[in-house]
């Protein structure tokens, strides 16, 4: 049996792949190696999952390697038409990022119910003012994403009294958790009922833009919006002038529409508005836990197994079974 | 029967005892006017929870109410030798706060774990730097304090997947939340378990300056710190010691030695230091819902009915039962 090819996209840093040593070559590629690299490939690890790079090198024609594997949840970065055509099975990290992306979401609903930031801008000044807050228990929340991870922070929230509402592509009925996972068209009269509007939907062609001015203007004035999807699902223009008009009370954004965010970005200190650096399910040891996901997933492909948390390439996500 | 006389302490904002018209003399005293008119009081209400002006009258002689109600949890502000040997009857604010602290205290330990405040920084500089977080699930909490608001924040953060000790002035076994809740000679073992070590006892002379040098060094260097009880269970200045020397790595406090903070505190800067202006159990409503609460129990009192949230004079708090 010839041995397999492994490209690695992105080596900074480089996964601990020392399980693969004398079963697999594996090979490093960058943004600009990795067309000419690809056609040598069995499997490709896309462990810079920020690039657009395998999309760009699909494009080139030749040998495609028959397994894809992200180490993202969301695969917007690398889906093409080439890719989505070809046989070659496409993987992502679905487990890796749940739970940590679910308690960064609990602690901005809470340091927005409490204030946090305007208290921690009080103590800059030395100033000593009591305030009164939000009860978290019993607000509501639209959580737009019934995947693992918009399921995740529903849990998480409901931990904490919030009844939520779970929007996903297509409406589910007698969901243990959620009761009704509600269709995407229902979002608009969900829309008024919430303290919280949270985007946690992968980036498809229905999710881009979705969360612009009409989304907005159907909002509570008091109601905050949290996007730890992708950026691209947010009109940020859209989003800054509901803002700076108290058409919605705050918001927090983890994700943005060109990454990293440039300096000169009139994001960073817009009124009410929460920026962090695309980090919100990046815990200690993330990165080990990504390549170990990866190799027992290898391992099933080279024992010829059913390979885990598989892509429907033309949903653009793992369907919830 | 002649009417009741309701002495209140504090009327800025003054509390809505609509419903005690017709049916009780409602008058109001301040600091200064408080000794004076004690005398006549049959209830005294301590709406200003803030003063220590009831110590003080108490000590001045003659005839004394026969309740005293405190719009507070804690009990520490208004008990005194005479008033412990009275027949007076002391009822608190026992489930008024609870949930609003246990939410606050979740807050914070995400706050901490994701590094929003780091974030926040970076984003006045318009900085964009990822950073590696800490997952909360998993960590563990010793909360020092086993009445309703420790409780309550025990159970929140068991929501979140926290391991929690909680530690009281007595053992207890077979609670069934916590197992075994901890005597408070247990809290030097548990110190260098805990990610997280909060303070949400009663101040009573066996709490007060608690939480100084010998728990700070016992505490692991990764740990924070966090104090909703009340000021003098920490000494300020080893807290300030402990993480200037970077002996722990963060801590939140709600109250102080003294308060309101005075501007020239040196508290206000301490790196890894947030400080919040006692406000984490006061959401909107939470006025009416004080005076809600006292008169409920005015109700009981002028019916001969056993009050609620008797307060145990000697212990300083209401015992769970």
């Amino acid at each position: 049996m010839t041995e397999n090819t492994v490209l690695v996209l992105g080596s900074d840093p480089a996964p601990n792949l020392g399980r693969l040593s004398g079963r697999a070559e594996v090979i490093f590629a960058d943004e600009k190696t990795l067309a000419d690299r690809l056609p040598t490939a069995d499997v490709l690890l896309a462990w810079d999952f920020t690039s657009d790079a395998i999309r760009d090198a699909w494009a080139a024609g030749g040998p495609r390697p028959g397994w894809v594997h992200t180490a993202s949840a969301g695969v917007d970065r690398l889906l093409c038409p080439g890719l989505i055509e070809d046989e070659t099975v496409v993987t992502n990290a679905r487990g890796v990022f749940e739970q940590p992306i679910a308690e960064y979401v609990a602690g901005l609903v809470i340091a927005m119910a409490k204030d946090f930031y305007g208290s921690w801008e009080l103590q800059r000044q030395r100033r000593w003012r009591h305030r009164e807050t939000l009860r978290v228990a019993g607000s509501r929340a639209v959580v737009v994403g019934s995947g693992p991870i918009g399921r995740a922070i529903g849990q998480t929230l409901k931990a904490l009294g919030v009844k939520v509402d779970l929007v996903g592509r297509r409406e589910r009925t007698g969901d243990p958790e959620f009761g009704t996972v509600h269709a995407s068209g229902a979002l608009d009269g969900l829309l008024p009922t919430a303290d919280w509007v949270v985007c946690a939907a992968p980036l498809t062609d229905e999710t881009r833009g979705l969360f612009g001015r009409k989304v907005f203007d159907r909002m509570k004035e008091s109601a905050r919006f949290i996007n730890v999807g992708r950026g691209p699902m947010v009109i940020e223009q859209d989003l800054v002038e509901a803002l700076r008009g108290w058409r919605i009370a705050a918001a927090a954004l983890d994700v943005f529409q060109q990454e990293p965010l440039p300096s000169d970005s009139p994001l960073w200190d817009v009124p009410h508005l929460i920026v962090s650096p695309h980090m919100c399910g990046d815990t200690l040891g993330w990165r080990d836990a990504l390549a170990e996901q990866f190799l027992d997933n290898y391992d099933r492909w080279a024992a010829g197994e059913p390979l885990l948390n598989v892509v429907d390439k033309r949903l653009g996500y793992v369907p919830v079974q």
